[in-house]
């Protein structure tokens, strides 16, 4: 397959460059790392990513920013950068990226823990988690040609914890290793409409 | 108790409003019906309504839009619609609307059966329900001084049945009757980061 895997270089997508590329052709993109480049937050810059990469087999996404900050001190505008990356960005790259799917071709997208087990701090990135996935559980009925959509919601990485654990307080924190299992059961397993949760 | 209720007039609103009015100040608000006006699509329309309406002890919401379309047939600026009033329109209520809270007081938002039990064309109302789904989860953590969160998600109503019946195929709908006393339970009761599912 030739699978296009957007934030490829990141703490997750590497992991997952790793085991797809030894049966695949993966093209990474990021906004300055990668093969291509690509900013989410952008639908031209996903119309030029996809003009230039051409049709693939697959999608995956594992990129996505939010505000960390408390609902008492958050704007409207704290929670665009959620609304623009982590949600739409994700969204607007499997609308935009379905017209260049091969038939059978799927699409998999990163939630995250959040949503389902709340931290401090992070309801703007909970929103755009839930509304991935309730997305990805609506979109699998509609499309036909046997397109897949699925996400996988990774709880926080032990390779991450260092980095995050003052706000994951409890929590047990998986291997990227594990996580990177489900981008595999996605694009080479035969489910739509998942999500796969890594808790 | 002094209650605002947006959208106080359409089929969910209405029998929400019945039920509060009984014994409770409420004041209802839509773009040009009810008590006062405002667009949730709009930020400064929000600014504006609390400023007019002042302190309450509530704040309902029973409104919102999307648009509907098969996923394949869907665009970015399609999606927006529903972005911008059912997803960001109630987000941005409670993110400005806390500031004109009493303490104890309450925010109820309204998602729906979609996210859960999908339908055709559906996915972007669904992201919006799951967006607010998750954001009312992660938010009560997040709130002091007992300000409370949550949100009902209504089937399909047997009074919009008629209109939505070709989309409802197979479901079973419920009495909007039954649906508003849910947010009787979120206003007048104590539970936070709740989704109410009446299906
Ligand atoms: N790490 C965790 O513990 C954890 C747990 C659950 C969920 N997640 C979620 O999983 C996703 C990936 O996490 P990670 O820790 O692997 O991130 P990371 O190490 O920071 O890597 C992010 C990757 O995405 C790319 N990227 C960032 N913004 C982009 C944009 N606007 N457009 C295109 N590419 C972009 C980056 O490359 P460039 O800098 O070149 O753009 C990089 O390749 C995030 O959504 C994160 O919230 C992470
Ligand atoms: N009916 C159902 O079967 C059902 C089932 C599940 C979920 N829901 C959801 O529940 C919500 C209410 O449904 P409904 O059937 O009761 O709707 P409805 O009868 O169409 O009433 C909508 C109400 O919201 C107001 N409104 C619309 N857009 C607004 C905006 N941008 N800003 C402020 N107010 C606005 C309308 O007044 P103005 O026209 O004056 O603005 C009206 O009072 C919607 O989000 C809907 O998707 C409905």
């Amino acid at each position: 397959m030739r699978i296009l895997v957007v934030g490829g270089t990141g703490t997750i997508g590497q992991a997952v460059v790793s085991k797809l590329s030894k049966e695949h052709e993966v093209i990474t993109a990021g906004r300055t790392s990668g093969d291509v480049q690509v900013d989410l937050t952008s639908t031209e810059s996903i119309e030029s990513l996809f003009k230039k990469v051409g049709h693939v087999d697959a999608i995956v996404n594992a990129s996505g920013a939010a505000t960390f900050k408390l609902v008492e001190d958050m704007t409207p505008e704290d929670n665009l950068v959620a609304v623009q990356s982590k949600l739409l960005g994700q969204i607007n790259l499997a609308l935009i990226g379905q017209k260049y799917l091969h038939n059978y071709g799927s699409i998999t997208l990163t939630t995250g823990v959040m949503k389902d087990d709340p931290i401090p701090g992070g309801a703007s990135a909970a929103l755009a988690n839930g509304g991935v996935a309730a997305f990805v559980k609506s979109a699998a009925i509609d499309f036909t040609h046997g397109i897949r959509i699925n996400c996988v919601s990774p709880n926080v990485l032990v390779e991450s914890f260092e980095k995050y654990k003052e706000s994951f307080r409890g929590f047990t924190p998986v291997p990227v290793e594990r996580v990177a299992t489900a981008y595999v059961k996605s694009v080479e397993g035969k489910q739509t409409g998942q999500e796969y949760q890594i808790y």
